[in-house]
């Protein structure tokens, strides 16, 4: 999920962005960034995908941005500039409570102080019957894990070793299938659903 | 590299069967356990591969058998059979002294009581100019690591999630690159080599 020595320059540590080139290496991945180009093939597939039918987004803290601790004065809007990629709301998990932001595109942050289930069921609400997506990071998928509330979902291995850093997986006890495993060029994908 | 809850009935732990099922639905697999038939692919040609050019072999206890601290009057000869699938000089790790055991088909177990370095030394003039392989498992590979002796992995990623067990690798600085990644359909692999 991220490698050694994460700061501010290196918000993913060390290395980590060899994670991610698969991503801005598709047309939606560069669509995001606003770059023309881009390949349309399974990895631009299966990262479109992603956003397919999602009416809520939940993340961690530190998926929205570095600062840490109460936010003070702190005018950061996230890593994603002014028309972020999501165009639903967020439901970001803090300590630390925050107005909510409203962005360009239908994008709206929102801060939860109460926890998991709590911003679970803000996002439900907000989602209309749509999916709700967990954007990570690692230990805010790892809670939602351990509290069994995840139905899919999509790992990309980049074929990286970045020597020490951040898991996906703690020791939770899973029960996942694999549905689909499909390697590109750049990245393998795996997509796992719940066993039946 | 194992899955949660390691015993004499569960070697690699429970479920950890799927990490070799593609191992045993090769060609060169089956042949190891005496079966006809297996696939002929990119799994088989790489399971293969893993054979070709090596003379001698470097594992760890825990990877040759079951019996732990001293050998006191066990008879065990390796999980493989009367003919394993070496055929060369086998280098296991221990720090019990055990004499040699000479199997059919020029595989010999010897067991070097002294640490990693004199086991690759006594393989490596086993091998008299051809490759040494490290068998596992991963507490040693994990030192072979961390001393920098490892020239090239190939790395079997199968799609199933164990909740718990052994990892391959801790957080060793290490300085690979992947030459490789090929899926097939029931596993993915990365060939890795030393980052030039």
């Amino acid at each position: 999920m991220a490698g050694p020595g994460q700061d501010l320059e290196n918000p993913l540590g060390v290395g980590a962005g060899a994670l991610h080139e698969w991503i801005f290496a598709t047309r939606t991945g560069r669509e995001m960034i606003g770059q023309p180009g881009g390949s349309e093939d399974i990895d631009d597939d299966l990262f479109k995908q992603g956003f397919d039918g999602i009416g809520a987004t939940v993340m961690g803290r530190n998926m929205f941005g570095p600062v840490r601790g109460p936010w003070g004065e702190s005018d950061w809007r996230g890593w994603w500039g002014d028309d972020p990629p999501f165009h639903h709301p967020v439901f970001v998990l803090t300590h630390h409570p925050h107005p909510p932001i409203s962005m360009a595109g239908g994008t709206t942050f929102h801060f939860v102080t109460d926890g998991i289930d709590a911003a679970l069921a803000l996002a439900v609400d907000a989602a209309q019957g749509a999916d709700i997506r967990l954007g990570g990071g690692a230990s805010t998928i790892r809670q939602f894990l351990r509290a069994g509330l995840i139905d899919s979902m999509h790992i990309a291995v980049a074929p990286v070793l970045l020597g020490g850093g951040e898991r996906l997986f703690g020791d939770e006890p899973i029960a996942y299938e694999c549905e689909r495993m499909i390697a590109s060029e750049r990245v393998t994908h795996y997509l796992f659903g719940r066993s039946s």
